[in-house]
């Protein structure tokens, strides 16, 4: 069952410790086939050593185990929200990435201070508040998941254009067409995160990146005029 | 003699430079037998690339030297005093990691800042001070061991909640339910180490966690209604 | 065609990640066959896993492609302004390197404060201004190699002597006498922007470098007089 | 003629890209013969990838060339005066190591703050002042090597005590019984050069090691009380 989507998954997971991103289990890649209304997570706690693709879980868009032997992600929750409240994503990623879970501990917005964050963040990337205890006890992963969502309606960011959020005293969540994407996205945030903090070392007064540059950036990689890579 | 425990701890000891924690022999680990009231620890100053499984060396509760031909670490009589304190601890791992270590410089208590430190460490890791004059002349290694168990006993924290001290002036210890999880905490308490300090650089009134998303977290991972990992 | 300067390109874009300048594709290095007015580029957005020296592009002094059936990088217009603006120039680099992108997003020339610096740069790496909006609509990639040239004739500093630049809210440009001596300053450069991060730190009053060392050290390595290395 | 120290020396230059000292040739070490009243230094500017020990360069102590096609070191007369100076010190490292060059930029005395220090320094590692111009046209090099000898007998620190300086606006100097031992020396100190940046700023009241400390951890590893490592 969804065999090329299991070993995608896979891949992407082990290119977390690879890129720096995690040390042990601390994080987990999934992706969805939207035609089957069903995704493929990694499970929880395993070794990344040991770690099969055929170990990969599939589930529906509850959280709800369809196939795999092993429990999911502890998070498979908060993936089942992101998928259902928005349509476009393909891959998530979660993890405890040094910098980019320092400032989701600092409770700070991540500002768009250069064009490394412009190529992919269209604008700050946002830091979701504490679950409160009535959320905690309601379900702690999914309200984790309805809390993203919160952020990103409330505020009137649209999820692909800022294609991740800091969740407060906990990290990053990024997403993307797909798991590979998601991943992509992730390693950019750790960038810029650590890039932001030297920055205003040097200069406690160093500016946001002006508007037009923001565009000018995010657009020539974004959208119909889009002229970086190749066709 | 105890040759899988002896395996066991070398292998231990090889994880330190390959989790980079520490640079040559700047750390040790040990693991104990409690059936036979007998621990194996590294020999001392050994260049880790020779060094073998059977070159460990096993010591009984009051450190002295039951089988090996080396000299135990140095750090042989802290150990014992922790084996014969705590009960439960079935492996302990001392290292001078750059960060965790910078912590013990700044005789500073680490708080719980996140959710990655709330998984492993049930609340702030606990500096213990200094020695003093008579503590090193009576005896330091094992004075070190006393000074750890005091401030645990002083402050009401159980050692296997918060599975880890910073020395002050030295670096960390930590310990676990065998050899290899006392490292894996050694990890956690260098990473966190690390977070924080951005933490606050980030935002200098950068909140500690909330205690309810301390809760959520360490209990979701420890003790009975623990629902993280496989079973 | 240029068969040994597409090689030659192609490995000095491949010393990018392994020198840890660049994740995935944040970079580009050029070469020069000032005979035939022709520069030899990387491709745009090209996975550095998969590249081969066959893909690089070569491409005219107005940046338009001769040879090449990929898209040269989207910065193609800048290496191109850059050589027709300065004859010495044989190679050129551009990353998102993460303490000299700091500097860069932090707007601010960076002094020479030590030795290694003094080696290579000659005094301050300047930092050029942003962009204005009339520039971005003229030609972003263009406009860019424009203000590095504006820079440093404004400051009346050669190029060859100061061989990078900080593009604001952006990154690093170096170059050299070829290639690999670009890819080199591009070291040199984001090693000296971590030390001089690191020296304000321990001292906020720490000084410039004084004029007498600064020339001593340059000179020992550049010009008639030079003595290091090998003849 | 001295095969054996060549090899020595080459592999202890080799050690300093290994141990993350150096980048490119920016760093080199040397070992004396005292019987012979030689010593020898790695070559200037060459590749460490193509490098071999036959390319070792053989000086006397005034810093001529005895043997070898190469040029020695550029800072060959820093290490002749330092040997001629310190009769009991066996091997020589020069490197710009990041964190121990930043407190050379900073031109602050590098405190001993913690037992990673204490245990290869016995107190604090000072900084050299800057050569004066008349010192410059002197001869830089050797001058240089005169200010490192000054500053010790002026602070009337032992040499072997405190096994390594700060050069300001430079970088470090490390020595020891041999090539080795000097290279272990530099990774020392750039260790704690780092951790104490981390620790001042944790706490900027961090406060320097107590003295019973510095004692205790100095004198178990050095001098005939030592009981620290293998007999």
């Amino acid at each position: 069952m969804l065999e090329q989507l299991k070993e995608a998954v896979f891949q992407a997971n082990l290119a977390l410790p690879k890129q720096g991103l995690i040390k042990y289990t601390w994080g987990n890649v999934s992706a969805v086939d939207r035609s089957q209304q069903l995704f493929v997570i990694k499970p929880s706690g395993v070794d990344y050593e040991t770690m099969q693709a055929s170990d990969m879980v599939v589930c529906d868009f509850e959280g709800n185990v369809v196939e795999g032997k092993m429990n999911p992600s502890s998070d498979t929750p908060t993936h089942a929200v992101l998928y259902r409240a928005v349509p476009e994503i393909g891959g998530i990623v979660h993890t405890h990435s040094t910098w980019a879970t320092s400032w989701a501990q600092a409770g700070v917005d991540l500002p768009a201070m250069g064009t490394t964050h412009a190529d992919t963040f269209y604008g700050s990337v946002p830091c979701a508040r504490f679950l409160t205890q009535e959320e905690i006890d309601r379900g702690y992963e999914a309200e984790t998941g309805n809390v993203i969502v919160e952020t990103f309606q409330e505020r009137g960011i649209q999820p692909l254009e800022i294609p991740g959020v800091l969740l407060q005293g906990h990290g990053p969540f990024t997403w993307g067409k797909d798991a590979q994407s998601a991943v992509m996205n992730a390693v950019v945030l750790e960038e810029v995160a650590k890039m932001n903090v030297v920055t205003r070392q040097i200069n406690s007064y160093a500016p946001e990146l002006p508007q037009r540059i923001l565009d000018k950036h995010y657009l020539r990689k974004h959208g119909k005029d889009a002229y970086y890579g190749q066709k």
